[in-house]
């Protein structure tokens, strides 16, 4: 664990891969506070969820990136990574996980389909702190700057006062200027969605494909839910858990099964 | 709607692909309760979680297997076939959707990592009535046959009490005979984890590569978890729900990051 005489270990993982602006940024943050290794996939794993390798195999290899940190990129998914780091590559349990900066928004519903937000809740399952930081801009060219003080002070809060057990954070900041930034809110997470379309296509062999698309629905008003703070200028933290368990269905649910 | 009149449209998936024995035998059980419609994966997507498919492109097929029901395969994840079902395959929304019966335990924090229950979150997600069913038997020659009657009166008495909105079902049934069955217990997600080891090989090319693989450890011996119900010899039914949020935990916290 982290003392006065020792940096703080810090892992850092994505799913927009290890080449990423937004996770080049992350460490370029993180090499400011602690002694940084990066775990991340070698290719795009958007939408991955909270996949895992378990039929095919995985392959790594250490690559040499600009800073002091070290580089391992991983042929799986980011949580793949998290397991991969934790079993064959860091040489002892790290004081924080840091996933990101995703390009795009894990805000609500997204936090499930987020392979960013997964590799942070696998390090939760792993008994780590853990925190998903993703920008809402999808661009190569996003600004990741603006959030640079935001992020070192939700990680040094962090680290000197530890989440509970079973408690990772989804931290997502607007496309503002720094100047613009309102602050933090503590949030929950919205009730949304996205209401799909497939847009059909003919293959050159005459054969009908499909693109999934869509447009976010975003059906929650509440002042206390991560979309409206975004949509407000500030910088979203939904403490995420992993226990999925409808507590407070249970009892009703044991009278209609058991009668 | 289901009325009186007209049979309940049940949509199926799964994880283990389309012509898995588990589907197979979940689709006969449930042509005997209504119009049953299947979209599936054409291929195995265990462990594939809430993956969805954005980087690439869909297919999808009619295929004709034995039964009443239509089968649709789709080249996608669990989520994708929802998302696809929905979107572009059903008539109208279905009164009840089922996924599995999945071979092998989803149980604890297994409803993490598993595609058949991703579907089912994701059915839940669309606002519609969902469960996932596992046997904790892995094998291909697995006996569904014993766990009939239990899935047809949860699905019936789900039918009949619809879940509140934001929950579904996580149902596991343990590898017994059926006279063996203590019942069913409706329980929470159970503190458990895998501990992962990577089993390191070298190809015929001199190169390293590994498998993930690891053993169970299900640290809780609450009376009231999942896993000890499987243990004791019962069906054990979590409520399950998709806002990930620690409420609990928001106040504090929005104090720990806004001092």
């Amino acid at each position: 664990m982290n003392t006065t005489t020792q940096k703080p270990l810090i892992l850092v993982t994505n799913d927009d891969g290890i080449t990423a602006p937004g996770i080049r940024k992350l460490v370029e943050f993180m090499n400011e506070i602690g002694d940084v290794v990066v775990v991340a996939p070698n290719s795009p794993q958007s939408g991955k969820g909270h996949a895992i390798t378990i039929n095919s195999t995985l392959t790594y290899e250490e690559i040499i990136l600009e800073g002091p940190q070290r580089d391992y990129s991983l042929s799986g998914t980011p949580v793949d990574c998290i397991k991969f780091a934790l079993n064959q590559i860091l040489p002892r349990r790290p004081d924080l996980v840091v996933s990101g900066i995703n390009h795009g928004a894990n805000s609500s519903i997204n936090v499930l389909y987020s392979g960013t937000m997964s590799a942070a809740v696998e390090a939760g399952v792993e008994g780590l702190q853990a925190i998903g930081f993703s920008l809402l801009d999808f661009t190569w060219e996003a600004d990741f700057d603006q959030a640079k003080e935001s992020i070192q002070k939700i990680v040094r809060k962090t680290l000197a006062n530890p989440l509970p057990k079973g408690v990772v954070l989804n931290v997502n900041i607007p496309k503002l200027d720094k100047s613009e930034l309102k602050g933090i809110r503590v949030c929950r997470q919205a009730n949304a969605k996205w209401e799909e379309s497939f847009d059909e296509r003919i293959s050159p062999h005459g054969n009908k494909y499909y693109w999934l698309t869509g447009y976010f629905n975003n059906m929650d008003e509440g002042n206390d839910a991560d979309e409206m703070a975004l949509a407000q200028g500030y910088i979203s933290v939904v403490p995420v858990k992993f226990d999925l368990t409808a507590h407070e269905y249970i009892k009703d649910l044991s009278q209609v099964l058991n009668s």
